[in-house]
């Protein structure tokens, strides 16, 4: 995210003598500053829509992977993305948040340090960092209510990653159990790094606005580990060839897309963190302006690519090019130019049209694209930083490059591990039979679409 | 809602002198005041954003709805849900606004006394509250045009939960016409009671933030009188057997879920019904964030349980389950902490996966099990104000049960004798014939997936 | 638009001194003043969320498409859909902003003057106008992002109309070719002459508040001219009779009216163009509250009428009333009452319902009903203007008229040169046997559905 919450405290405190003035001096009420309580109110106000459109990347995420899977493994995608977002939901509460930002939220020295995990039935909590009784405090920012409402959606979003790749042959419990721990600890450990004030921001400058490392490489690398350990689908690679598996309904994949471009503007825009001064909302705007281009981007030339490559262009492509081009801008949407940021999606787009064979190739087998998208992209995107220098302004191609490889490295190795232990212990993968016959019948006993005869 | 009305406005007389001598003296403008202009844009902007995610809601329904009756209803499920917004859209217009806030918009003393319906044809109505030429009055708080918006979206939304549970049987009429007395007359009587300043709160200090009674309980009545009245579809009970008529597209049905659960965070966190203060947008992000939590909980519960059960979890009992935390919190999603949230959310799962065979067992046929979750977690989620204490810090569990059982029976009441007449006069219930090919073909003569094959 | 961009600069030339005076004598810090930079912030805010509500149209517009078209041509009609905004975006940005907004983005004296694409890869654009280093400068208004961002919407829209009209038988490119033009040169030079502060509205007062001409009928016109020359569906008009091709699924059409009815709120409401102030909101509040009112009365209307004309409700048709009411609403939701609200939208529903037919009597071949919903809708909201006066109190008949006519001729005389061009040369047509088959396959290789059986 922009604002290192470490940072910005250590501002806050250099600005008080003047704000403090100003609100004892010339408020009309006492101890209330209309400026500073505008402000915190925005602010928050950009972390609750910028929460809720990024919620809805999980309505998303499960109308593409619904979209994209044979429809006998349906109902069965859609238990898994309703039930990942409920565990991370609970998983970021119980341990995530605080580990994530490990002073107790970012408020120095406010009464929420130990955090809210203390009180099940006591008072409210979730309080508005460092409001008082009698207005703000120094350390006023925005509502912690808010903030967490915000970070929480990220932590689902990685989740929601891994599930597509892994579709149509991972067990429903064994990778929840997962979740837990991707939502629980890798995520929010790796994410403090960097955006809860860490080494990887503090001394190499690592720049990742919203996330192209942070959740989309991520979620990419769980996914990829996964894939790897889970093998692929029955008759997936057969004779040196891979057979294709068309997605049962396009219309909902084309939907998920849609529904995951609207909510990238709260997760792009969002990532402000900051829309109190004239200068934030600016440049929220130059954030969903760029983040809309690099979609468009990588739309286009996806569908040109396979045109070309193809002689007929490739709606599945098309799709995951436009999310391609999401992944890329989220390392660094504001400073690029229009022009730039449409370049940066494009070249998104080019990965995904040249990655996923690729991995084809390789025998791994990724469901939805959802490693060339979030991964192959993310990757791209955390580099291409280095094009403006990001809102640091002092990005390295080094600084970029270690934390791609930290990150990688601990995703990969922590979320082998757990992946390793669980097919040891619960197994992972569904019987052969229950392969074929579609999970929605063997696990859940329920079809998606019952009536519907098969072709 | 939150705030009582009556009581804001004598608030806000009390208020008025030392807001008033700010305004006056110290404003940069004589007559205009910056914070209390912001704070009166920013509650409005509350009650846009809140109004467009409650209708969202509308899709919601309608989503899930279509995807849980049989591929022969679908087309009859959609006509009703849009007609249905419509009709209330125009009866809260023509009649329900005015009837639940009896005196004429909540502004005392305004020019607004008598509403707008006296002017078909004439200037604009909806006037900012309290706003006059030379700027904002004594009693301006929100712009009434905003609060319209807001509030209408709410009677919609009691009307849509009724056609789900009596789908697939009932004519489109008589249906309608019901729709008309819920929206226009049942719906903002019994509101008035308690969020129009009536006697449940002056007398009871019954607490409903957001309406798990007054919109969910009141939906849920009158469906359950109306499942009674019309009776089981055709071969759902025989031989004391409950037959299962699966829902014909699951992932519209998920998709609704999560258009709802979106639409929530509108429906709660707009009913804090201010966000003009750093106080009242650090209760909307904990608004938000345990509405979160309490959906996540409902969700996890029904999955856990219906493994449990069944040792096969269930998709539907899953999205019924986070429906159910949603309207659990709905009564009051601010006291609780997250913790607390979540397992108020986790009891309404519970009600839905014990009370959807309980209900089939009495032979109530509910086709989308709005009964349990809007009725049932609606009651819960009331009572459960008493574990904080609700928003007055002084809800009690009998001042709660009154306000359950008042509008309980009064709804239960008035619809049943609106079904009956209708009934009576109209018929209720398509012919047999009709119901065994599908309401599409029979009553509308066009289908929804005209070119799939049923299996 | 509401505003007046040229104006609106004239305006805040001579509001300055005064706000200038509070900004230097007043404000807490030298060269910040509070109000100035929330109502900054506020009507940018009010940008951003009415464009992402505007993108969500397009999602909107690809779900009512592909549940209008016959499953054979599902995956393509999504194709068209992606594809023609993401080229919106792309045009817009290389040619169109700046050709409607000839003064280089509306800020008169600004830097920006010369546009943005100087700099591709230059430092950050989009600059906030008026916005210097030292704070607001004399022009401020909003962030130049935040406007690019929602007008783009509004051009992207325009080309989403066309493309459900000419569905099941034009060619993806020749089709995006198209799309190129309008997006690039059509729509914006029009819009220019109205929006951009030309000769319409300095000469004529011609009033289109968010664009029942400027997008609606545009896109209304393409696509009527297009559907002349492309001709009808193989077998759509057979002696003398018209055949009956029914949507393969309506449950996606509903989702999209849905998702456009809800788009429209910032369609309209944003189109207010500010949100600073106590008047805006309650404005942007009544506009809301209108846009919905016409929708809920041109789809009732068409309910009532197509249960009186067929004896059965016709659930297109509803569907078609709602987006009528709304596209009848669009160039005037401010002024009119209510009640005034609700019989405009009424009569887009009677519209649709009588000029559906009609269509097919002409052997115009509008797969999805747009030129019925935002031609001829379009064209009565243009005229109703005039019960009200429009925003500027001022709007004649023969003003309105004059603006459809102009706008018409040269949208419907450029159109066709673009159209015929194509059709020369890359020809616009598939091929017989591609139609028959259906495009998915013989232009994609791709099928929406590929499991579910035909009936």
């Amino acid at each position: 995210m922009k604002l290192n919450k470490t940072l910005l405290a250590v501002a806050a405190l250099v600005a008080l003598p003047t704000l403090g003035w100003a609100q004892d001096a010339e408020g009309p009420v006492a101890g209330v500053n209309a400026a500073s309580d505008t402000s915190f109110i925005l602010t928050s106000l950009l972390f609750l829509m910028g929460g809720f459109m990024v919620f809805w990347m999980a309505a998303g995420f499960s109308m593409l992977e619904a979209g994209l899977v044979r429809s006998k493994n349906v109902t069965m995608q859609l238990t898994k993305n309703i039930a990942l977002f409920s565990i991370a939901a609970i998983m970021y509460y119980l341990v995530g948040y605080n580990l994530m930002y490990p002073l107790g939220s970012w408020a120095i020295g406010s009464d929420e340090t130990g955090g809210y995990l203390s009180a099940l039935f006591g008072v409210a909590v979730l309080e508005a960092v460092g409001v008082t009784a009698d207005g703000l405090d120094d350390y006023s920012y925005a509502a912690t209510s808010t903030d967490y409402f915000f970070q929480l959606m990220f932590c689902a979003t990685t989740a929601s990653i891994v599930s597509g790749t892994l579709a149509e042959r991972i067990k429903l419990w064994p990778f929840l159990v997962f979740v837990v721990v991707l939502t629980g600890f890798i995520y929010p450990l790796q994410a403090s790094w960097d955006w809860g004030g860490g080494f990887l921001e503090s001394q190499f400058v690592f720049s990742d606005f919203a996330g192209s490392t942070i959740v989309h490489s991520v979620g990419g690398w769980a996914a990829l580990v996964g894939a790897i350990i889970l093998g692929p689908r029955i008759g997936k690679y057969k004779d040196g060839r891979t057979v294709p598996m068309p997605g049962s309904n396009l219309a909902l994949a084309t939907l998920g897309t849609f529904i995951l471009w609207m909510g990238w503007f709260g997760f792009n825009g969002g990532s402000q963190l900051a829309m109190g001064t004239v200068g934030d909302i600016a440049d929220i705007g130059r954030v969903f302006a760029n983040t809309n281009a690099a979609a468009a981007g990588g739309a286009l030339t996806a569908l040109i690519l396979t045109q070309v490559l193809y002689k007929k262009p490739d709606l599945t492509m098309i799709l995951n090019g436009a999310l391609a081009g999401l992944v890329s801008i989220t390392a660094e949407p504001l400073a690029p130019t229009l022009g730039l940021a449409t370049i940066i999606g494009a070249v998104g787009g080019v990965i995904v049209v040249f990655s996923v064979p690729m991995l084809d190739k390789m025998k791994i087998d990724d469901v939805v694209g959802a490693i060339p998208v979030h991964l192959f992209a993310g990757i791209w995107g955390t580099l291409a930083v280095v094009l403006t220098g990001g809102y640091h302004g002092e990005s390295t191609l080094m600084g970029q490059i270690t934390g791609i490889v930290v990150i990688g490295l601990f995703v990969v190795v922590t979320s082998a591990i757990v992946w390793l232990i669980i097919k040891a212990t619960m197994g992972l993968r569904v019987s052969e039979e229950a392969e074929v016959n579609g999970l929605d019948m063997a696990e859940l006993g329920m079809e998606a679409y019952p009536e519907f005869s098969k072709g």
